[in-house]
């Protein structure tokens, strides 16, 4: 009988590009916050949920140092298959008549993170992150966290440079970000190959995110740049600043081994 | 309202990872035919398919250079959307009384293909492939179609070599390969998250792979050399030859739009 | 007594990264003639070099598949240590009366072509390139060598879009590309890092490529296409082209086991 | 008049792959100490050095997750140009009568720092490496650096295996790393090319590092695993341990502008 929980299904189980959960993660994030014009933001929205009236455009871009493991670890000791980089953008949005965060464009650099974000519902394609780390030693090259410190992000897909983000920081921060706050929804979407079916997904469902063991530290805060690019095959770009908010730098940490699906989509949302 | 085929889903449908079908396919392929442990191949089979008890152990390791494109063809001028490299063992079975070809382990250097397979149910990971390509020029280094010529190709993944194998071509191929021939089926495979559904994937289906424009060109024949590696979190050496038979060099050219489900599995299969 | 012709210099001579000559070569070639900027260009010439007064401006871009090897073939059974993709500029000058070719950016993708390079006095920096194939098939996909194709060339470095070119093929080509025909001319450089020997490299001459065992074939002409982009840190878009001329694709083989040093340059050059 | 420390020069000098020094560095290390059999690293050293007879066979193995930057230190703004890891061994021998660190084999994931190690004498290749980090949460996945801590690293080349390392944390340490502390010798070499030149290169000399602004910081130790596996093209392994000593973790940061040409080698050394 095959064993395990993605495929590569295999006799003894060890082959999935995804090991069941949970999955433990750490990461640490430059998190950006803007507006972007309020019209993009309310394109990018599936039709279940509704555009943030109160606070028109309001988006905020990640750029995420990763690792992640399984219960045993053992990926920390193989650490190609722990660690990841990724970019995102999320905009705020209504879910009836509560706040959520939506997460139209995300990239990763890793196979393992690109097939476990599609199963959270983030609609995950390959890139190349970068992202300015800390050193905790005295040196010009250690980017230490300091006042006047600048943090940069870097994604790029397809050879094209897709986003240039740069926090600098002031101060430790009291309150942290607000735009990635509220509770993510995702939909999952799985699409169907079979002729006439091309636009009836055999998974198209909208989920809302569970995690547990949430820890987050190191949290500063300050002032922020970001530029989105326009290439071919990507629209992000439509969802460019055209008001910047603060930025951040903190380390988060979570774990995730459940998902709730809230509504079933009809196949044209 | 947001278009595309494939996540993510976009205002203008154009940020797909997998653009609509239908997809066109153009491939150098090495085809290496060779019979495993038949323990092994019974092991790598959905309880749907029953080992192939005529010929038990049938097996080929196939390395492909690929180009592809939809029908506008505009990756054909942007090759990083278009090119890739795959690495994919199968394994003869039987579907009923129907001789089947299932692939039970694969991987591909790009997102975009990596996506596609597991719409069409194969269980693709990422890697990195290498194949000796020839040139119309004499050279040392042109490996030219010709009696003696050693056309090699190599896989790995997560810095491990998973493959290496060999042909050695004596002279054009009057039938071409025969354990690849079969009608392929696949298992199109996609989970659930949510606490308790973890065994029970949203698709879970056995499917028949359906094509048009097939075409094939330049067969050649000899014999054939492979090794498959045992490395953590990778089961397909268990397929490694005990026996070798033919190797082969051609090209291939064929388009998918369609996809036929033949059962739903239960989850335990 | 260590050995090898290149770093690492090892007790078997095995690990450099660049084995001793002769190298061989092999590769599909996109040829893209034009003219930049006649002042852009002089400003690229090393001082032993003069702009060639006659066709100011005179260019041309190349995107090449190459596979290489030594003597005894053993790359083209490992293809990762073959195969590589690259993407150069070369400009007209005269050295004396002679009219020459000089290389002034180029970008390769795998190591031992950087450093093979170097040792050329090609000044080699890492980069992504991807170039449009053929197949032998009848495929969408399959870009056949056919009046109307289209073969385009991209190269990026730093997850920044460098290049973009496209070949539209016409006719096989009576005379083959000129603007690359001329005799080529590199520097060869190597630093000092010496307190006060910064601007005083250690190598640093004026060289004359040798080869022999040229071979060319499947010369095709038609119309060219070329976009160089602004990039941080690069500076081969002041080479942008004002004009285009003829685009060429062909197959060339050729090796090399030898070069002339024509002039030991003043360190100000 | 061409611009720049290293190649491409060009009328900005922007372009160079290495910019011109000071270089700064700030790097998180595994460093692990062993002896190898005393023949096999008597066998790597340059003749200008003799094997260190009071402890023959001492090594250590580095795995070094850097940041690196300029005076300007813009590259850290655009960390694809900042950062890199890299993976060494480095041996004892004696340069007359004093202990000195030679480093016969070393890789590196980026074309710059494979060019600016060549300048320092460090004969670079690229390679593909990953080492556990630490993030400052309390998480499975966040390796804090606490007793029992366990923290790897792993290298490849030409997608195999090269090299893996597991440092298990006990305590902080009172003196460090003693393996590589020995004053750091290096042979810069650069080949030439025309025809009988071959085995007399341009460049052949002994070099001792200079460095300045030496920091280091949080040195934990423990006990440390290493496995350094055979592939073809690469003699590492042949310095495999016998024997292993401590493991250490540390954070280290310096500058170079300078190096010390100790002696110019005869080309058989």
């Amino acid at each position: 009988m095959l064993k395990g929980y993605s495929v590569p299904r295999s006799p003894e189980g060890r082959a999935s590009i995804v090991p069941a959960p949970p999955w433990h993660y750490a990461g640490d994030f430059l998190v950006l916050e803007y507006w972007a014009n309020p019209e993009a933001v309310a394109a990018v929205l599936p039709s279940a949920l509704k555009p943030y009236h109160k606070d028109p455009g309001r988006c905020a871009a990640l750029f995420v140092d990763w690792q992640s493991c399984t219960d045993e670890g053992e990926e920390l000791l193989d650490p190609i298959r722990a660690q990841y980089r990724e970019f995102f953008i999320v905009v705020n949005a209504l879910y009836g008549d509560e706040l959520v965060t939506y997460c139209p464009y995300i990239w990763v650099d890793r196979d393992f993170a690109l097939a476990r974000g599609w199963i959270q519902g983030f609609p995950k394609k390959l890139g190349s992150i970068h992202i300015t780390r800390t050193y905790d030693v005295p040196s010009r090259a250690a980017s230490q966290v300091v006042p006047g410190a600048r943090f940069a992000g870097t994604a790029a897909a397809n050879d094209h440079r897709l986003a240039h983000g740069v926090v600098t920081l002031e101060k430790p921060s009291p309150d942290g970000p607000t735009h990635n706050a509220p509770p993510l929804m995702n939909v999952r979407h799985f699409p169907r190959l079979a002729a006439g079916q091309h636009d009836h997904p055999a998974v198209h469902e909208l989920v809302r995110a569970r995690s547990f063991n949430r820890e987050i530290a190191n949290i500063w805060e300050g002032t922020a740049e970001l530029q989105l690019y326009p290439v071919p095959n990507e629209e992000h770009a439509a969802l460019a600043p055209v008001r910047m908010g603060k930025g951040f730098r903190l380390t988060f940490g979570y774990s995730v081994d459940d998902l709730e699906t809230v509504e079933y989509l009809r196949s044209e949302e």
